[in-house]
């Protein structure tokens, strides 16, 4: 029987392991692998790092921090239900656990265009983060896409930086209201460029572009959360109060995946806090 | 003139400056000094390092990780005085500058007990965090140095370890209560130890001790925020919204100095939430 089990291997799931540790809990973390953050290719924003790192360098030295704490880390083990309440029954690929607390720090999943040259465009002017990248393209022609509400907030980022920039819908229905920008929904089919993006097809029309963002983004452990009878927004994020408790006793959740800003210092904190409100949930106040 | 004017060169003020640069804001940051994390000789629970390291040498490499991505950094430079509102003009001891929007980001002070064996004796047995160091003296004999609100929430953190806690008011009336504690009112004369803590000396009495928290800490920019008519909580702390922004228009701070949970974690994440806050600020919507 474990105190707590995380779920994914993250900032946010590995910072809350390293505190729970800490307060001497049992704790366990199951990681699937390097999630949407495993393909960030230069991470210059988060704090204490002098030079720019991988995703999956940042993920490595935090797996390797939590281990030398004493964190038991599963790596490669994919969750796929969970049952019960306190104890909650964690079925994996490899193994079944019990776990008084179960803490979701499963991130956002990135959509794969599923287009020539999207694999290999990829940080070459296809960018999954305004916030992180939308600098590089000061007043350049920046293409967007998606169709909702994380659309939008990519908008509210890029449009600090650029008024050339073009809506891709990719063939969906637009579902916000955008002023002032061109939105194109045709279907994408091919990104253009080798060494960097230089534009990109749709079925009817071609579009030089200097940068593409992907705003498409979904929370990946929303599933298990609806299963378990957690409340989730419409945007698909997992609904906490601000001790990450969601409305399911004994179910957590933090970082990405409850929304937010969908940063590396928001998920580390919110790590930080919820292994805090983890520890008190399991450890009522005695004086 | 610029934009932004960040107070301090810790995890939240560089955290914000980096996002504020990436922004193409025009900011500068002025440091006085390491300020209290400065002092930290062991940290372990930040994401994303491997290896412990000193406070110092975390707040080096943010300082050059900003100066890398172009922010201008003055340290060893101390504001002496804000005033005017929208442009603040900004005193410091060695120029004067204009600002739009000013950041306080100064952290929290640490107490120095000016008794004998305090200074040689930090990192060994005496420390400033229950959450970071308190693991350290499970079951242990705990001494805990305070008398008002930081008390108690060090005391609600370290009774997770040790039930052996003695709080020491140093002189101070109590100004909360506490149930199942012992209470020492006495002036705290000397710390005993040479390696490591093994006492105090209060006026009358000696304590055998294995660890000693000092509780007593107050932000170290609640006067600035004072003069310039920002609200401050009971606790000296400085009163922000969800936006970072003071009840002073311009005026925002992020960090220690607004209080809630005093990690670098939390100091990192407030300094993007509010860099992203002034930048809408600083650019109203147009679309």
């Amino acid at each position: 029987m474990y105190d707590v089990l995380v779920v994914g291997g993250g900032p946010a799931g590995i910072s809350a392991a390293i505190y729970l540790q800490r307060f001497k809990l049992k704790v366990i973390v199951i990681a699937k692998d390097f999630g949407a953050l495993g393909q960030s290719t230069h991470i210059e924003n988060y704090y204490g790092f002098e030079q720019p790192l991988t995703g999956k360098q940042l993920i490595e030295s935090g797996l390797a921090q939590a281990k030398r704490l004493g964190v038991l880390v599963n790596f490669g083990e994919e969750v796929l239900a969970i049952n019960g309440s306190e104890p909650f029954i964690v079925k994996t690929d490899k193994a079944e656990y019990q776990a008084k607390v179960v803490l979701l720090a499963t991130g956002m999943s990135r959509p794969s265009l599923r287009v020539k040259g999207f694999t290999t465009l990829q940080g070459k002017g296809v960018s999954f983060c305004g916030i992180c990248d939308g600098f590089l393209y000061r007043n350049k022609r920046i293409g967007l896409v998606g169709s909702g509400e994380f659309m939008l907030e990519e908008l509210d980022v890029l449009k600090n930086f650029s008024k050339n920039i073009t809506i891709f819908t990719n063939g969906e229905p637009l579902k916000v209201k955008v002023n002032e920008y061109a939105v194109i929904t045709e279907p994408i089919i091919e990104l253009l460029g080798q060494e960097m993006l230089l534009g990109l097809k749709t079925s009817n029309n071609q579009f030089d572009l200097d940068a593409l963002f992907i705003a498409a983004r979904t929370p990946t452990a929303s599933d298990f959360a609806v299963r378990m009878g957690a409340f989730v927004t419409p945007k698909n994020e997992i609904e906490v109060n601000h001790l990450f408790a969601t409305n399911v006793p004994g179910l957590y959740a933090a970082g990405d995946c409850t929304g937010g800003l969908l940063q590396i210092a928001k998920a580390v904190r919110d790590g930080a806090e919820a292994s805090l409100a983890i520890n008190k949930y399991l450890k009522p106040k005695t004086s």
